[in-house]
């Protein structure tokens, strides 16, 4: 048990990817490589995939996390593998890692343990360089925004009032707040800017919810990046450089296929924030495994609240996807702190904090309920929970009427979740009564009040004077038929992150609306979400290092 | 005549890259695939070729240019071509481009017409994502040294004293001059910086003089990032970083293989700046070709005063390189401007300029010799270059004993420097007496003033009190026994661009001086350099597209 991730990852004697895409039915010309281990499913073989028939689509989600996460990626993975085993035909869709905060805290993005996703250090560096396209195509814009004021400024851009920022994968806290354009008039007109981290751009959000790249070209057209002196919205496509960002793209929008430690087929493509945007992998990829495989399993950032919520209420709704089941993700230390134990303490045996923190998993619970879609809650077992811990889970679950199971593929692998993965092939059996909770052609107001009230247990919604304004602009410029994408603490089901359990009786407060266009949705923020983040007093780079024969260490 | 560049590359057939690679001895394992037309030598095959002998180096360069170039890349590739054509085992080295300045004015770097290097759009996209990986390196350098202040600052630095910049490929004007660390404390301490564009970084520098990946952690670590509030340098082994930086170059340090229109291996790897920088593909790249090819044909950024001194001072003594001879391009339009025509007039016939003219070629050729180098000036035709301004230019050559060839490869491919090839063929047999110009343990005045009389003709160098006082820091920190990196206006032998041909009796004024330790060089700046381009008034960035079928316009 000692054995870091990237260790075992190490350890993984790796397949060829050809022979792994192979036992999904991909021909290795349908591969575009990107080494031994990596590819790129090629643009016409995603385009002849078109018209086959979708399999089951199963979504892993979980409870309000503790801050170390609670293993949606790595149950993910392990239920995955565990289909696999059991002779299902199954592919995983997840999320690609920003590199970024591996210099930081966080370490892969890949699973954990022996649920992991391999080449691992390749999918936590640069990868198929699927980030450094989006930064370019990002920044692309930011420069023909500049570049236009620059040259005579045709279209009356107010230089306070752009929109849309600049980015980089990396967390600088530095970048977050600066003036460009100092210096000698050769250097532009000075204005105040700031850097995202890619992750947090809507050109992310846009390609994950883009069907193909002429979609995404127009998705790109549509994204507002400024306002004219007399307030009149400019879009990428009056700046004419959407075109230039699809070329960008060109090899970015095709996904990733990797393999599992026990060398089964994932989808790894495009991995938006989960507080400003959605949180969810492409589109693309996801219907790509659903063409291909009988059974994709795939995952939502943070709790069911945010993750499961817009994947449900954003992502297939626009995307046309009908899901089968929904795995929420329970763990012993989440649930004591739900309960009232300190992060510190999460390791000392608790039953009746852990009893009391099952409201939490009981809401989220609710939750997938409304959504009409059948649930089983999956247990995933850490080495410091207790016997006890876990008997009084099971009997939880079992007295209220849940279904559950035992997932130990962290330790295990797919062998760890061969009972959740007989419980997930049942549920996909059941007919579902799949809805997302709202109609967009409702207000702004009425949209974000249903979720606060039928996702979070909150008697209503406040808005700010400045909430109230952008939603009267955004009325006026016809932007209000969109779904919404909540902006909230992953925290707790409120909307301050210190509040555990299931609350009652509170109101959230949503503060500001950003209209991001092209991805499709609108952002409503309750407080401030920080979209770069910072590098801690002891970054993980320090500990980096590569020897002579490639051999990566330090990196988590 | 009439196709652009990129239609005649969309028009070729290419072939699998195992099968250019076979060509030339390279195995098909030992190629890391970016999709079937790129790919990198692995990690290993490099460390086999390390014992082989080497072939034959040829480096293309050229006189003092027109601001549209003379087609250095274009004879390279050509002239490779011609090899493979009479039956030479060869390969060529080429720089790598920038993908900013694509979107500006300037377009491809893979040459042009029939002497190009395919993929043509990759090769000026993201290619295989190395000029990504640099900004990424560069840029966690930044985060870090912002980052060490904002936790406490153990080393001291002086925020007003930070060196190393962040950077970007892209052409941004406005990133030139900014503040960073804006708003609250917690981002951070607000201080002026700036971005380079990537190609202008000293990461590159050195990804292109390093031996192997432990040379390029070690040249890392050397980098100077600031001075402490004392003064005293602060290097990136102070800051421990240089091990992260290597592992995210673990790819990018690998040289990229493609093809040219006739299907010959072509190395393109790394292309730095040719004035804060040296100007020439990796060290690793020419290598590699060396130990692969009878013939290696290489090119070094602007004219001989820059690129060759360069190649020859720095990339040569560094590697320990003895290059077998040198191709002098020289172009009807050039000469014509240096004999004093105007650029728009040009394409009028203008034999007397022409001959007046030809004393720039005659200094470069003077150049070349005092190198010890065997020589042949090739003269690349233009379609509007007349027959009688060819003869005079042929004449000329041969009146002054200087051995020429015509090449046509723009419109002929291959066959277009069949006659060049067979020369360059010949002055390899030769015995040359190649030496470096200068002694690295002379004084930084010295070498500074031996560069300027030898190689631009001047009659000696002033230096600014700032040059002086900088020199005397050097002195003080051990940075002088290194070689010198002239930045110089490309168009000129003198430090001022309008003086065309060959003058006498002037002086150059060096104005600053910067140490780039980890590349191993000394930058003298004769003037301000800038290194962080601008879009033009109609970027090209406008006229690019990409159909639903992938099919890239506008790229030129």
């Amino acid at each position: 048990m000692s054995k870091s991730d990237l260790e075992i990852a190490q350890e993984c004697v790796l397949e060829p990817i050809e022979k792994v895409a192979a036992k999904i039915g991909i021909p290795s010309d349908c591969l575009e490589h990107y080494g031994k281990y990596k590819a790129k499913l090629s643009f016409d073989f995603i385009k002849e995939l078109e018209n086959k028939e979708m399999g089951k689509l199963v979504l892993v989600t979980a409870i309000n996390p503790t801050k170390a996460g609670e293993g949606k990626s790595t149950t993910t993975v392990g239920l995955g593998d565990a289909l696999n085993q059991i002779g299902k035909k199954s592919m995983m869709a997840l999320r690609e890692p920003s590199l970024g905060p591996v210099f930081g805290l966080k370490g892969g993005a890949a699973g954990g343990g022996y649920a992991q996703v391999v080449p691992m250090e390749d999918i936590n560096l640069h990868f198929t360089g699927d980030m450094h396209a989006i930064t370019t195509a990002n920044n692309l814009v930011c420069a023909m925004i500049d570049n236009h004021i620059h040259q005579g400024n045709e279209l009356n851009i107010d230089p306070e009032k752009i929109t849309f920022k600049r980015c980089l994968d990396m967390n600088d806290r530095t970048l977050r707040d600066i003036t460009i354009g100092q210096g000698s008039k050769a250097n532009g007109v000075e204005r105040k800017d700031g850097f995202n981290i890619t992750v947090a751009s809507e050109v992310m959000a846009a390609l994950c919810l883009a069907s193909d790249l002429m979609d995404l070209k127009k998705r790109f057209g549509e994204m507002l990046v400024a306002y004219t002196y007399e307030d009149k919205p400019v879009y990428i496509k009056d700046l004419k450089c959407e075109g230039a960002m699809a070329m960008v793209m060109k090899d970015a929008i095709l996904p990733n296929i990797v393999q599992t430690l026990e060398h089964n087929p994932v989808l790894i493509h495009g991995g938006p924030f989960a507080n400003i945007a959605h949180g969810c992998n492409s589109v693309i990829a996801t219907k790509a495994c659903l063409r291909l495989a009988d059974y994709t399993v795939t995952e939502a950032g943070f709790g069911a609240d945010l993750g499961a919520e817009k994947f449900l209420d954003i992502k297939c709704r626009l995307a046309d996807l009908h899901p089968n089941a929904v795995v929420i993700v329970a763990t012993v230390r989440a649930l004591k702190q739900h309960g009232g134990v300190a992060y510190e303490d999460l390791k000392e045996e608790n039953v009746q904090a852990l009893l009391d923190g099952c409201q939490n998993l009981a809401k989220h619970i609710d939750t997938i309920q409304q959504f009409g879609l059948p649930y089983v809650v999956a247990i995933n077992q850490f080495v410091s929970d207790t016997d006890k811990e876990i008997e009084a889970l099971e009997n939880w679950c079992k007295e209220n009427g849940h279904p559950m199971s035992l997932s130990t593929v962290w330790a295990n692998g797919g062998k760890g979740a061969i009972d959740l993965a007989n419980k997930v092939v049942e549920l996909c059996e059941k007919e579902n009564t799949y809805a997302p909770l709202y109609d967009v052609n409702k207000s702004i107001e009425e949209k974000i009040t249903t979720i606060a009230q039928k996702v979070y247990g909150a008697d209503g919604v406040e808005f700010t004077e400045e909430a109230k304004a952008q939603i009267e602009t955004f009325n006026k410029n016809g932007w209000d038929k969109l779904p919404i994408c909540m902006a909230k603490t992953q925290m707790s089901l409120s909307d301050n992150g210190s509040v555990m359990g299931r609350p009652t009786g509170f109101k959230i407060t949503v503060r500001e609306l950003r209209p991001s266009l092209g991805a499709g949705f609108i952002v409503a923020l309750t407080g401030k979400v920080l979209t770069m983040p910072g590098l801690p007093k002891h970054p993980s780079a320090l500990d980096m290092d590569i020897d002579e024969n490639g051999k990566i260490t330090g990196l988590f």
